[in-house]
C-alpha cells in the first residue's frame, strides 16, 4: 500500500498503491474520468467512475490542470491496451499544488520559446527520451572503458596556458597567478595518465569560445578521451571501432522505446559494427572528386564534404592520415610520408559529421620541440608535457568523442541544443 | 605469445608473453638480474641469468634506468613469494627509450617538489593507489544512482547569474551576453530535473574562488548532487546513509589492496553502515558544551567543532535542523520552528569534516519570494527557478557530496591535493 513509481507497477498488479506526480493530461467520457499522471519514470492512466470514489475525490478531476502535482491511490490493473501496460483503478486523489497556466501547452511552440523554458521543456516526452538516451550513452561509455581496465583520470577544467591560441578560449582571473583558461581538451593530461597507468580516459566538460552559430556547436560540451600507451594508429582505429559498436549497440538495445518516441529510423545505427571502413585522406579526396567536388590536397573537409564522404558508406567511416599542416602540433608524422599526420577522424553517417578526432602522438622529444617552435607555441608552457618524452617515451595514441554530437546522431536530432539538459551556445546562457 | 598486461598474467601461466612498460627498479645478485617492470596495471619482476638469454639482451640490464621504457619477453611463472604472485623468466629485452635523470628518485622529496612534477608523481605506487580508489568511488557513486532509477542530468558549468554573490566565483566574458560564472553547484538545475524525472543526479566539476589555503580546499572539485521529488528531510537522511554505506563498502571490498598500500586503518570505515546516528544542531551544541567549548546558538561549526562532534561517534554522523540564518535561502524552514532550516550535514569521522551538505527545499512560492528579497538576491535571475514552484510544486530534497573530500577520508590522506590527478588550489594552477 506504499508509494511506488510507475516503472515498478508490474510488481504490484492487484495491489493498492500510491503514485505521485504531475498531470500529463486528462479526459472524461460520460461518468468516467481519466487522469494521466507522469512521475518521471513513466505515464499511467488513472480511471475513476462517479460513485466509485468519494464525491470529494471525484471533484478533483475538475480542479486538476496540466502539470498540477497530485497523488493517486488505487489498484493496479494489467491492461495491454494501456501505454506501459497498466492502469490504476483510482480510490483516492490528493492534490499537492495546482499549476495555473502552464506555458507549454500541447500545441506547437517555437524552439526559442521552448528553449527559454528549458527547465519546463524537460518534462516533455520527447526531451525525456533524449535525456534517457544521453544518460544510457554516458553509462555505456564509462562501462566500456571500466570493463577494459582503463583508469579514469579526470583532467582539470582550469588550465594555465593558452596552448593553441586564446581566440577560442574562455578566460578567467586566477588569484595571483594571472589568467586561467577553460579547457578545450583533456588530452595532454590524459597522455601523462597513460604513461602512469598504461590506458586511461578522461570524461568531462570542455569549452570552445567559438563564434560558431551552427546546429553542431555548443560552447560547453562533454568529451570522452581515451589514451593508450604502446598503441599506434592501427590500435587507435581498432579501439575506436570497438568503442562505437559497443556504445551504439548498447543504446539500441536498452533505449529502443525512447528511440521510438523520437521516431528514429535505426537501420543505419544497427550497422555500427566492426570493422568500420577505413580510408585515407587521399582516398576521401578521390571520393569528393568523383562526386564533382573541386578539392585541393591540404585543405580540411567542410561539413558538406564530410556528408558526401560519409554517404558512400552504410556505417561510420574512419578517415586517416591527414595533411600535417591542418592538424595539431602533437600528432606524429607518418614515417612513410612526413607531410602526413597519423590522424584519425570518424565521420558519422546521415550528415552528422565528425564524432571522433584523434591520432598517434608525437613521441620523439626533438620532433615535438621542433613542432612547438614551428607553431610559435610557448615552450615553457609545455615543459611538463615534454617531460613525458624525456622520461620513458613510448608510442601512444588516443582520441576524443564529443558526447552531444553522438547523442544527436543516435537520436536523429536536427540540432545539438536538445542533447544536453541546459545547452550553452553563443547566444544562450540561460536558463 | 602476444602482448599482455601484468594484471592478466594469471591467465598466461606457462606461456611466453610480452610485457611493455617502464622500469620501476632493478637489482642484481651474482649472475642473476632482476628487472621490475610497471605497466600501469601492476608491477612484475623479470628474471634473467647470464647465459640464459642472449648477451645482447643481458647487457640491456645495465642500460636501463628508472622510468626507461622497455619490453620484456618471457615465460610466466607462478611464484607466491613475488608481489602480485607471478614472475617472468625473461627470454628477451627490448628498449623503447632510456630515461636520463628521472627527477623523482626513491628518496624522500618535498611535497611542492612532487606537486610541481604531478605528471610524473602520478607514476608512484602511492598515487596509483589513490587514483584507483578515486576511480572506483566514482563508479560506485554512479552505479548507486543508476541502479535506483535516478536520471543523470548534467548541470551547466557556465551559469548566467551570480546567485549568491560574486566574491567566490570565477568569472568569464560570454560573447555579447555579458559575464558568465563557473558553477558552484548544480542543485538548482537538479531541482528542475527532479520535477521532470522524479529523481535525478548531477555529477561534475564545481568551482570556488575562495581564498582558502587549507588542506580541505580545492578551487576545482567534483560534486555529486542527487535531488528527489516528493522527498522530505527524513527521506533525504535515509538516502544519504544508504548512499554512504554503498560507496564506502564497495571501495573497501574492491580496493582493499590499494588501501593497504596507503596503510589505511579501515576499522572506522567498516562501520559505515546504516543507520547512521542522527542529531539535531541543538544536540550537537550540547556535545560541544559538554566538551567545554563555548558555543553560541546561531553560529556555524568550525573545523575543530566538527571534529569534536564527530569524535563522539564510530561512524559518520548526520546533523540536521540548523539555524536558518546560516543556511541558504532555498532551504525549507521547519514547520515546528521557523528559526530552523530543514538542513542536513554529514560529518565524517577522524577529522575529515563535512562530506555531505543538503536540505529539504523550500517548495512554497511566496516563502521563496520572501527569502529572495530578504537575502537581497536579484529575483529576475531566479524567475526560471521560481517557475518550479509555480507549476506543480512538491516537497523535495537533495544533497551534495564532495568527491575529493570523500576520497581523502577513505584513503586517510592529510591533504586533498592528492585526491585528484591535477589539483587546482589558490596557489597552484600547474601542471
Amino acid at each position: 500500500m506504499g508509494r511506488v513509481y510507475i516503472e515498478e507497477l508490474g510488481k504490484h498488479v492487484g495491489e493498492e498503491v500510491e503514485l505521485r506526480g504531475w498531470l500529463y493530461n486528462k479526459r472524461s467520457s460520460g461518468k468516467i474520468r481519466f487522469l494521466l499522471l507522469r512521475d518521471g519514470t513513466g505515464i499511467v492512466q488513472g480511471v475513476m467512475a462517479k460513485g466509485g470514489v468519494s464525491d470529494e475525490a471525484f471533484a478533483k478531476f475538475d480542479e486538476l490542470t496540466q502539470e498540477s502535482a497530485f497523488a493517486l491511490k488505487g489498484k493496479v490493473r494489467k491492461d495491454d491496451r494501456a501505454p506501459g501496460g497498466f492502469e490504476l483503478e483510482v480510490t483516492d486523489v490528493r492534490i499537492y499544488a495546482i499549476a495555473t497556466d502552464y506555458p507549454i501547452t500541447p500545441k506547437e511552440h517555437g524552439v526559442e520559446f521552448l528553449a527559454d523554458r528549458r527547465h519546463l521543456w524537460l518534462r516533455s516526452s520527447r526531451q525525456h527520451a533524449v535525456m534517457r538516451v544521453r544518460h544510457r550513452l554516458i553509462k555505456a561509455i564509462r562501462d566500456f572503458y571500466d570493463n577494459r581496465g582503463f583508469v579514469l583520470i579526470d583532467s582539470p577544467i582550469l588550465t594555465p596556458a593558452a596552448c593553441e591560441g586564446t581566440t577560442t578560449l574562455f578566460e578567467t582571473d586566477y588569484f595571483d597567478l594571472g589568467k586561467a583558461y577553460l579547457t578545450q581538451s583533456g588530452q595532454l593530461y590524459a597522455e601523462a595518465g597513460a604513461m602512469a597507468f598504461g590506458k586511461v580516459y578522461c570524461f568531462g566538460p570542455t569549452f570552445r569560445a567559438e563564434k560558431s552559430k551552427t546546429r553542431r556547436h555548443l560552447t560547453e560540451f562533454w568529451m570522452v578521451e581515451p589514451e593508450v600507451a604502446f598503441a599506434d594508429l592501427n590500435d587507435n582505429m581498432e579501439l575506436a571501432e570497438e568503442f562505437l559498436e559497443y556504445i551504439v549497440q548498447t543504446v539500441l538495445r536498452e533505449r529502443g522505446e525512447e528511440l521510438k518516441v523520437l521516431e528514429r529510423n535505426t537501420t543505419l545505427l544497427q550497422n555500427v559494427k566492426k570493422p568500420l571502413p577505413r580510408i585515407s585522406y587521399d582516398e576521401a579526396i578521390e571520393i569528393l572528386r568523383k562526386k564533382g567536388v573541386q578539392f585541393e590536397w591540404g585543405n580540411d573537409f567542410g561539413g558538406t564534404d564530410e556528408t558526401i564522404i560519409s554517404e558512400q558508406f552504410d556505417r561510420p567511416v574512419m578517415v586517416h592520415r591527414y595533411p600535417a599542416q591542418i592538424k595539431a602540433f602533437y600528432m606524429k608524422r607518418d614515417p612513410q610520408n612526413p607531410n602526413v599526420a597519423l590522424a584519425l577522424d570518424v565521420l558519422a553517417p546521415e550528415g552528422y559529421g565528425e564524432i571522433i578526432g584523434g591520432s598517434q602522438r608525437e613521441d620523439n622529444l626533438d620532433a615535438l620541440l621542433g613542432r612547438i617552435k614551428q607553431h610559435n607555441l610557448p615552450q615553457e608552457a609545455f615543459e611538463w608535457y615534454l617531460d613525458l618524452r624525456r622520461y620513458g617515451t613510448v608510442p601512444h595514441s588516443g582520441f576524443g568523442l564529443g558526447l552531444e554530437r553522438t547523442v544527436g546522431w543516435i537520436c536523429g536530432l536536427d540540432h545539438v541544443r536538445e542533447t544536453v539538459p541546459f545547452p550553452r551556445m553563443i547566444y544562450r546562457l540561460t536558463p
